[in-house]
């Protein structure tokens, strides 16, 4: 197994052209990080779309990629990464394998005992927008966001190395810590962000079978917090399902939340609703 | 009763010089609509920094900035604005009254038999953001965005064709409805946003209690959806209170719609999951 030259500006292949693998690919070549850019894509017109665009050099299958490379991106809906990380791993000797998905326990765990498993470095790169496919790739993705790596002491160190660099070059903030942890805050910070703003869009869509006139009255709150409701059913689907018994329980919290604000306006409970609202406040010290 | 002279460009009193009523007086001034504008606030501190800012051009007393003035704004909270519109009314002959609060029904109702009905015009500009007080008062507010003129019909023609003409000049779209029309559509596309993220950031807050480490991993998406938790609870109780049974019906939809959600998990059944999803991604339709 011969480690990856840390100095050399590697050829890549990028296995999803979507909103995430191609957004990183402009990023990396922005940054002058790689050489060629080789993409995947399951989909022959999101392919061609990303070659159009110049998202990739050029367009290969998946097994001519790993074969002409020297770092493997994963950028697929973590369904699709389920069945094909294993599959990678089985082609890859030398290389770096980096995956993308916002779920890690169910992955790691896929290939705990695989012969190449340290040359597998989890990530999840906490950055998207509620657009999908090679047209919403943008330039300038990911800065000063915060990457989570899983999982490091399972991964070769030079694989780690490599990676690092990486995020640390597009800008990213680097943060480790184990699988199942990730799980359980990306419930909390983002999963059950897209749940209620899915369940808010259906609330209002409901009502407005009755009503059209509605909609002229959507106000910037309004928008920015249903705006998560647009995201791609065929991401978000496959994210829960790995993700399950966390996303439950924080469904769960955030229904009994809703149920105190409820139970105040029945009770009209005025001071009450006022110190829920003052707790809530206190996520001025969060966000900015 | 003297119609107001359409042609003038009246003195104006701003009654609450927050957020609101710091923007609109902002942008009257940006768009040469109005002559002195004389500013009220029950807050001294409040009203010195609207001073400073110069939003306004001198302080007065509610009664003195009425006798002053041809068209008076309150810009207070909707529960002040209970006690103060009545108030209000008492004083003005020729003058136009305009109301810029979020719920309707309520404050029309209290003036419903008063003898100066005419002189008032219940409005609902939809713009707004999470901050209040003069401070948060910006340039170009308003722009494009829709405003609500309800029961339209109860105002006299000179002080309703005044208000018009101030909302389209400052670029506003105009809608008409009565006030109840508007308390139920209101509730839909405002009241409730700001229900779902307090309850969010609570849900989100109670775990951090145990670990704070999760706020690194504060997406771009987490933000858009809990922003509006930073909103200032003394306006937003009296929203609720006043409308209060719309908003119940809204969380009571609300959390019927996040039940589905967790049934979906519980059960894993994801193709209804998807379903859910795509009914959700119609909101397309209606923000960009």
């Amino acid at each position: 197994m011969e480690p990856l030259n840390m100095t050399s500006v590697p050829d890549i292949a990028v296995i999803g052209l979507g909103l995430i693998g191609g957004s990183l690919a402009i990023r990396l070549r922005e940054k002058g990080l790689v050489g060629r850019i080789i993409g995947v894509d399951a989909s022959e017109s999101h392919a061609q779309m990303a070659l159009e665009r110049g998202l990739v050099d050029c367009i290969a299958s998946m097994d001519d990629a790993i074969a002409q490379t020297d770092v493997i991106i994963l950028a697929t809906p973590v369904d699709v990464l389920r069945s094909s990380l294993p599959i990678v791993l089985d082609q890859v000797d030398h290389q770096v394998v980096i995956d993308l998905g916002s779920t890690k326990a169910d992955l790691t765990a896929i290939v705990a005992g695989h012969p190449r498993r340290g040359r597998y470095v989890a990530t999840h790169p906490m950055w998207g927008t509620e657009y999908s496919g090679p047209t919403a790739a943008v330039s300038g993705a990911f800065e000063g966001k915060t990457v989570i790596m899983c999982d490091v002491t399972d991964s070769d160190p030079d694989a780690l190395e490599w990676t690092r660099r990486m995020y640390d070059a597009i800008g990213m903030r680097i943060s480790e810590m184990d699988a199942e942890a990730h799980d359980i805050h990306a419930a909390y910070v983002s999963h059950i962000s897209h749940i209620t703003s899915f369940a808010l869009a259906n609330t209002v869509l409901e009502k407005e079978r009755e009503d059209e006139a509605i909609f002229g009255m959507a106000s910037a709150g309004f928008e920015s917090t249903v705006r998560l409701a647009k995201s791609n059913a065929d991401m978000w689907v496959p994210i829960f399902r790995q993700n399950r018994e966390n996303v439950l329980d924080v469904i769960n919290e955030h229904i009994a939340q809703l149920r105190k604000f409820k139970s105040c306006l029945e009770k009209e409970n005025w001071e009450y609703l006022h110190e829920l609202i003052r707790d809530a406040n206190r996520i001025r010290r969060i966000i900015k």
